[in-house]
């Protein structure tokens, strides 16, 4: 058995996780169908209440004048970016060089869309106002991820954004929000969804990120954008008969955890503190802007391994079930935090042994070097 | 209220009808929920014991290697002809001109895939031998859909399936199944799955239809074939965090009427046979191959339809929702059925009671013409 698994089968036996709000599992989705009717009439290929009422609500929400639900967010923005090349008859779009559509989606939008990318920024920062103003080739569409996810979930300032936002307007440039993670941003930047949206021509937000939903994406915009976005869903065989069982959880779990995401900003950033504190530990960034950071370890993956497996054993509480090499270099390791339900269920008391194991343990191996 | 809202309105009030399992409701999901653990884990993007488990169950079911689960048929196929059209370096498929990639996918093949069709046979029939001996473009895919569904379900004969084959085979056409209704047609030709699929390269099979899940599809191939079109699943955005909810529907209703499609068959039989026995009504195909045909009157909808709504109200029996003036010419029309658990609920006296009124009404209206 190889020391990754060893990982996993420790956490899998933690009675607490830092991380998420609950286990991905049919309980999730049986939750979400209990309180409804069974009555209740499916969708049907993008029509009827189910969806319409959901989609509306949503279009409130995001103060954009429609909305359409889609199966997934690769599916939602590939078209939304396909809509803003034809309309613009330019066959490119800019983005950060860690976007989702360039490292997570098999190269979909080229090969569907032969649409090509503009990398604006490096893989260290989020693209600021700087980048947009010194991009010297034509574009159809800005994509902004917010927060950058890849690394560790960082944000630009919110005048960037509104300076980006009226640039891109003046210059004929659309631009569209990866809202994957919107949600969990809005505290930091204590806007409302629809005054950050209000920057942006279409919108794609994630239901199982932050929500916790089964899966599913809502993609936002003009009604003029929204319907032709409906006729390339069917394209890419996203028009399902039924699309119920993501919309049902979608707007149950929208419901439980929206009004969260303060709390779970406010405990980041305390858990990223309890992290910074550990010798040879930090996160990134070093005080989170929402529910998510990374935490990055000075040593190799295999080291840093034993050592929380010694801590989930001994303390009951799981940090992750996966570390994976830094991007920089073989020689430091990180992992991915996203903060939900679960972390407020930690007792305090056990959750400080905890960081005080790990910095001993870090300090020691140091040492021993 | 439109003409075609008070048919809708009607049949939503009938105790019985003719097509169909059961109501697209919620209760659909809870029910295949039910008897599941909820600690059961979700897949996850494609793995998971979940859905590994039921691919390669219904990859024994077809007797393919390797079988791969989708939202969606449309997404499915697309990608089975782009896969063969990549392999060939030829960017030509062949199907029939009412083929679901040729008009119920807004162009997807084309606008997605730079696909080009080639058109076999004609709209009143479907596809044999000779057309394919004929065929004077180079394609890389021919496609198949058995039944073909948009003339009311028609088969050629097996030994045709046989030759085309066999034809294909010898000039490296790929040949692929458009198995939508794929159980729905074995008992016609007394195969299993497997002896039917052998004919064929790649085949595409529903859960939706006769099986009545929630959404969702097989596409089965070769190892190679599979492990393609998941890269493709992927850039299409079909690759979603969880196909839990169509995988465990699937399953369910496979478990609970695939072995029911004889029967099926057998009332289609029986139920046309009413149909024609009818003054100015007629089935396509008059005998049906399958559990499904359409109904052709040789009235226009306006119509017919206060005749349908006098017999659901006067016998509790819904013979359909809607009517589609016929293809031909305006002054006929048509619906589809497709028979599933609901027809075996009809009481046999009220059924030969709403067959009478529809031949004595029909009767009478020509008289009076």
């Amino acid at each position: 058995m190889s020391e990754k698994n060893l990982l996993l089968e420790a956490f899998g036996q933690t009675a607490y996780q830092l991380s998420g709000n609950r286990k991905r599992n049919l309980q999730v989705l049986k939750d979400a169908l209990d309180p409804l009717d069974g009555n209740l009439a499916s969708d049907q290929y993008g029509t009827g209440k189910l969806i319409e009422e959901f989609q509306q609500k949503m279009a409130a929400f995001l103060g954009k004048e429609s909305a359409v639900f889609f199966p997934s967010g690769t599916m939602a923005q590939q078209i939304a970016l396909r809509i803003w090349c034809d309309e613009a008859g330019i066959k490119k779009v800019a983005y950060h060089p860690l976007s989702h559509l360039e490292i997570h989606e098999e190269n979909g939008l080229k090969e569907l869309h032969q649409i090509e990318s503009v990398l604006l920024a490096d893989t260290n920062r989020t693209i600021v106002l700087d980048d947009v103003l010194g991009m010297k080739e034509q574009v159809a569409c800005l994509l902004l991820e917010l927060p950058q996810r890849e690394i560790g979930g960082v944000l630009p300032p919110y005048e960037d954004l509104e300076a980006i936002s009226a640039h891109c307007r003046k210059q004929g440039i659309k631009l569209h929000l990866d809202g994957a993670r919107l949600l969990e941003i809005l505290p930091y930047y204590q806007k409302t969804a629809a005054e950050l949206c209000s920057l942006f021509d279409s919108v794609y937000m994630s239901f199982y990120k932050g929500i916790g939903g089964v899966a599913g994406a809502i993609l936002a915009g003009s009604e003029a954008f929204t319907k032709v976005s409906k006729v390339w869903k069917r394209r890419h065989g996203g028009d399902l008969i039924s699309l119920y069982p993501y919309i049902v959880s979608a707007d149950y779990y929208f419901e439980q955890r929206a009004h969260k995401m303060e709390q779970y900003y406010t405990d980041a950033v305390e858990l990223a503190g309890y992290f910074n504190g550990c010798h040879a530990v930090e996160t990134k960034p070093q005080v989170p802007v929402s529910n998510m950071f990374h935490v990055h370890f000075a040593w190799p993956k295999e080291q840093v391994e034993p050592v929380l497996i010694q801590i989930s054993q001994q303390t009951g509480i799981g940090f992750t079930h996966y570390l994976r090499p830094a991007r920089e270099s073989d020689s430091s390791c990180y992992y991915e935090i996203s903060i939900g339900d679960l972390y407020a269920n930690i007792p305090q008391d056990q959750l400080r042994a905890a960081f005080q194991m790990l910095d001993n343990a870090m300090r020691a191996g140091s040492e021993g070097k």
